[in-house]
């Protein structure tokens, strides 16, 4: 079993606050992610998928591929994008990483074939990141 | 001489597009970037002062001071921040890293004493970066 | 259940040698890292905490939080440091990186409420680390 | 329990190509990487060992002989090689980075005392990673 | 003046070997990288361009435009080739990185337009790179 | 003529305090870093040359030979020191790395043939470094 990772970027723009709570509340937990007019990050994704490599190619999966599916999968709908009005499928949740790479899970796992979605990364910032197994 | 360099970080939101066009000539122009609901970066900030070292401190100058400095003058008021309406000195321009990095350097160099502002770099993606000399 | 990872960093001095060994066995043992004055590196600090995100915050555990917890209960301790001699919970063992990240672990992990810690990481050199899961 | 890791280095030139196949067909699988005059890479190697420290010398295992370890049963094979040509364990194989990795953990498990090894990684470019944990 | 720096990443084969000397001889100047069956690097390129930034875009220069020229002209010559082969502006020298740089800046200078070339960095291992000015 | 720059590495114990002050004032002007039992640093060092290419060579100047260089009159007289007590060029200034990155200069310039001494650099921290170009 050998385990392939791909790196993919992109960048967006979210604010971290819950409706359902005061302004004071929202600076208290939040602080400056709460910034109305919103703040943004360039985000750095790995997606680890797990197989054994194929005899006629070498591969767990051909990673040119792999990115091939990332861009169409998942950048398209996150790059250049404000998390908390552009991405139906985080409208209404808050669009911490913890909740994003949940997300991108539900994206990608479906179009893996002859390996298995092991493990979904997503940094932040160099001083923060989140990891997903998928349960 | 000796050129001393600090790095802060900060991340914000812009969008690039010129309001006196239409949004198709923004979209040739601006791609993705012109998104009207933002999008944004992790930014790294370079600042290079020169000068001679104090024989007392071994210091062109305290790092430390020129880090304060810095997060005082530079990341408080770029940090979290929408560069198209949260910033004074970046309204009426296109925000930018050229355009940034010259409001940077005329938030920085009134403040230094003993050395002089050399370049101020200011890094959008890992692929992008601009400098600036002061002229 | 997600990974959350926040990086800090400190640095200090130290020296690795046995005092129940002869100076030539310390330095067939340790070489240059034995040096009588000692010598010092930057380390980067990963720590991993694992919990479900609150449906509130959209977060296993507050980042900032995290990392006030680690600069008050490690950065404090080990910033600027010597650790064969000012950090009391590592007179006695040998301070090399296997031994530091053990101590880590026993400040941080009581710590936390409402996620666990997981994984510290310990990065002495670009070239060398360790990491711990706690037993 | 610790994890040790130790990153080394080398390069090399390689060709993925299945002699079975025709032109055609190994140019829609390995597209720019069939290249029949070779292309090469940066090769960035973590080997990761786990073990409990040794009271006497608080190591897991002597970084500096596990550098001498892998320098000497894997640098010295693979740096400045052509992995189609120069290998003999890699005859008969795809010199993927997924088959590459296995043939390293041959040469280097069998000369691990008191510890074991746990993970080998190789990264290949900043975007593209494998890591095998021995099966 | 505003300088804008642009990355892009290419890999490729070459060996080192000057066809005049002997096999000692170049064994003795150039070491593994005369080994004949070549070896290969990732490398990264850092192109500088310096300007003023465009009243109506704020850009030196649109920096997926100078990308683009970057791919077709310098990506798409560079990347999976082997510069002793298959790279003819570089047949009859020796393919070092301080040859590459000046045959990459007759690729990219002709094609700017409302800005200079300024610099081309051209990254051979994280240790080692050059910088060519156009003279 | 192109400039060559190669990195080297290496590791010491330092503390930043002026003798004729008291304590009080070394802990004002100097922080942390006046810690009385010591701190320390990994170094990166980056040495560029500058020249013309030899045409039987293709080099500024031999990477390896650089190298060879750097560490015999650098790495050997700083890795694993203490700047304050182990390094004779030292003794007299506060060794910070604006007075360190003169003495390399001192140590390196004699010793190059066929190119010319440019630039050192020398990183303490990822957020600070200095650039030293002779004068």
């Amino acid at each position: 079993m050998i385990y392939l990772t791909r790196r993919e970027h992109f960048n967006g723009a979210h604010r971290l606050f819950n409706k359902d709570w005061s302004a004071e509340k929202n600076a208290e937990v939040f602080g400056k992610c709460a910034n109305a007019n919103w703040h943004g990050h360039n985000f750095d994704l790995y997606v680890t998928v797990k197989g054994n490599p194929d005899p006629e190619t070498g591969f767990v999966m051909n990673a040119h591929q792999l990115s091939h599916l990332l861009k169409k999968e998942v950048v398209a709908r996150l790059d250049h994008k404000n998390y908390n009005i552009d991405v139906p499928e985080l409208q209404g949740v808050i669009p911490t990483i913890e909740n994003v790479v949940q997300v991108i899970w539900k994206w990608v796992s479906p179009h893996l074939n002859g390996c298995e979605l092991y493990c979904i990364k997503l940094v932040e910032t160099e001083n923060i990141y989140v990891e997903y197994y998928g349960d």
